[in-house]
């Protein structure tokens, strides 16, 4: 198998890895043993790997990085938007 | 800045943006709302990874994928060990 198509494909699934922990937390609504640095420090990271994308042209980079973005924003987002579910809900 | 060095960051950030999510995991010994899809499929995508670099002989993707796999593996023992405890606290 061409190397190439290893890392395309590498590429895809760790990027695909996002879904099912922005799903899990959509259906949920519960995050709270979530660490919102992890989605933090990924997009950050992310961002660079897209900037670094950019600069040498190379699509695949570009596209597994700007969806993964989107994915773990969505996670960052529901983080903060389900902290007061998760107060209400925490064992008393 | 030479755009490897932004490579070298973006790899590095990525990498150690696991390990929030393995403190956080190991102290609150609470992984309900992980789903173990996540760090199940980041562990095979870098795997192939793993092997790209070795492959292509680039050491920072070896480096970062190694560390990162140790991580993601710890998070997956943590999820399964922790299971019963998440059960037992579940709210009745």
């Amino acid at each position: 198998m061409n190397v190439t198509y290893l890392g395309l494909l590498a590429g895809a699934i760790t990027t695909a890895a996002a879904i099912p922990q922005v799903v899990r937390t959509y259906r949920t609504r519960q995050a709270r043993d979530i660490s919102i640095w992890q989605p933090v420090l990924l997009n950050v990271g992310m961002s660079m790997w897209l900037i670094y994308g950019l600069i040498i042209g190379d699509t695949p980079l570009i596209a597994a990085n700007a969806f993964s973005i989107v994915c773990y924003s969505l996670l960052i987002v529901m983080k903060i938007l389900y902290k007061e579910d998760d107060k209400s809900k925490s064992c008393a």
